[in-house]
């Protein structure tokens, strides 16, 4: 039997991509004006004038492919943004699940902050006891949903039936594509800035995995990431 | 504390409609000629002449909404369905859940098939002492997560970090809305028919959510079921 | 031969719905707390709180069918918008079109106005010369046109050929299928409204359209489009 | 005044792609085993088994972009297809469209073949004084109505109001990006195979662009598109 694994992080890691601004900058020229962009400055003009007028489907010509490992509760976020985005993850009905479990970090705010609202979630750090209380509790019930978990299925259980124990801290991984249009939109709901156009208090975990894309899309769009700062942080 | 209960069943509900097979052949005639189907006859031959050459979009043009309860794992597969289907699905961030998990009824068949292929998975009743073991298996590790899950909360941990340890089993609760169309898409895949043109392997749990609909849809569209069931059980 | 016809409006006609802003709030009590809005002044401050930090799932589970006429070009530009919206347009390829084709009325703005830029096109009248070299350019090209598909047709030459010469002025019909959620991104970026947080410049033509479908809309979801229109006509 | 073009053909270019039969089986291997295929055997033999037993999303992490140059009712079809696909058209608001218009070619089948049924659409060739009506009526209607664009501008009508007259048949281009998965549900409708498991009729111009789209597929994909062939050009 696997040793159970405790673990914090998520990871995000670009497997493939294609596009960059010069790509955005040719499919707006299709659209209007016949020649493309000839030099940076001009193309950093076109580009942020796409964004402020929303002119988004110039920014759908691309594709960025992640592998993701992150806990299910990431995942179940994630699956809710059904436009532009498309996946492919591990299933627990074909393999055996891996017992990777998340914990939170040290670092990881735990509870509500005073004056609390649903509209607003914000969270503050937990003392050492709390620490310890979170991390007794939530070893203590892995440990049992995966002692579960194995006994059914040294009794030749389905592994679609013996899963039904295992819970949403476990980590799983996918494959998530996205264009950079769809990546923006999932940016601005799932990274949380206070000067955004419209602030979004994401869960802490998505966010990482947000923050990571969002490093590898400013590294292979630097305009376009410029201008979505720029106007807001909101999909054109 | 709340008391836990167990539970085998999915439950899915009709909660609003609207559009018919009288709406399905008007849709069409916008597109073809002009006369709307005069009596049932005549809708019949229309409606099995659209599902058969695949003219898709008259089907489009209605409305099913569903309140669905069943455990996160249904949900799970559910929500890989983009197209056509809206959720709203019960937060665990904003609320606390309810300790309702499932366990697999009697009738549930739990082990593999003598020379089970993933591809075509089908699974045999346990016997007695296995039904045994899982319903000890789970219960144990449902009362453990459960039971830290409330220590969390009891300590003032935030609810989206508690609910990291509960399992996929337990249940939740959305609010699901398709068209005919893509509740056709879904029954192709979450249904299994032997005599279908493509035979699909679902899991028995949303396969049973899928037959609860697909009652309703048979009542509401009795001309479009009949249809999609005489061309294979496909989509147009 | 059918005799030419020269219209000047858009048509919308509201064909069938269902949903309304209680539906709304049920769907998100679903999400969140269990009881649903007990009176209308509640039901208002949860529309508004939906629609001000963007949960719009809520507002997916609703649907207004449109019978909708207007130009071939107003249809292209319509068919851009791909997500939450269904269609049944009348085919060139099944059927003879109908020799209705449109001209500006009087009242339309022609040219474009003085320090015109592509980002915000904006428009004046022209004058009575203007108006007439219009209406006689636009005809002439109709009547053309049109000849030239009548005797195509009496050749025997397909539909789907002949159609090639009908210009993008001819009427079409189509049903159009929206939710509330899909059709406030469509308002949103066919309406023009000043004090928007984005203003858009759409062609007057589907304006009209987005107008006609905007007041249904008012009336069978007043505390939703209240809300649409004070937190800047932003789709949630 | 720039001088009137006919054409007859369509033409479709590769711009950019990423992902190849390889990146299906990895992203395969994420859901299911862990190992990715070791040989183009093995790679051969999955990738079957995805396109048999319809395991459609790994194919949804690629990208192939098209610069299409074909007549806007090739565009009108196309533009139906919502679902993974992206595009950005020449915009008749933004820019003065050029005089390039459609004529059929001297092998384009012109009339409906004897017994013609809408369901199963099928022409057969016109002779030499079809084609003569055919020619001339196409080129005079063309003719009238860029002359009656071209005296709108003169007069310093908008763009936007001037272009009614054009016809459908008038030359657009656009960017069209596509995944493996709905470039195939693409070929399956835009494709005529009397051997496909549903036999579609197209028109022939929209074939034509996804005949030129299907070999370049083929030529990135060998074996996602043997299997697409092998299993009833269907998309999985």
């Amino acid at each position: 039997m696997a040793e159970i694994r405790f673990r914090s992080d998520v990871a995000v890691t670009l497997v493939q991509h294609v596009g960059d601004d010069a790509g955005v900058c040719r499919a707006a020229r299709v659209s209007t004006l016949g020649a493309a962009a000839a030099d940076t400055a001009e193309a950093a003009g076109l580009v942020r004038y796409l964004v402020k007028h929303r002119h988004g489907t110039p920014f759908e010509h691309g594709l960025m492919t992640f592998l993701v490992e992150a806990p299910i509760f990431v995942f179940r976020e994630w699956h809710r943004h059904r436009v532009g985005w498309n996946y492919s993850e591990t299933s627990g009905r074909y393999r055996e699940l891996e017992p990777v479990f998340w914990v939170p970090g040290l670092e990881r705010k735990l509870k509500p902050a005073p004056g609390y609202k649903a509209a607003r979630p914000e969270f503050v750090e937990g003392d050492d006891a709390d620490h310890e209380a979170i991390q007794t509790s939530c070893r203590l019930a892995y440990r049992g949903a995966w002692q579960s978990y194995q006994v059914m299925l040294a009794c030749g259980v389905a592994l679609e039936v013996a899963r039904a124990v295992l819970p949403v801290g476990i980590y799983s991984s996918m494959y998530a594509t996205a264009n950079p249009r769809s990546l923006m939109h999932f940016l601005s709901l799932r990274t949380h800035e206070p000067e955004a156009a419209n602030v979004s208090y994401p869960q802490a975990e998505i966010e990482d995995c947000a923050r990571q894309m969002e490093a590898a899309f400013a590294r292979l769009y630097p305009l376009t990431h410029a201008a979505f700062c720029e106007f807001g942080r909101r999909a054109p």
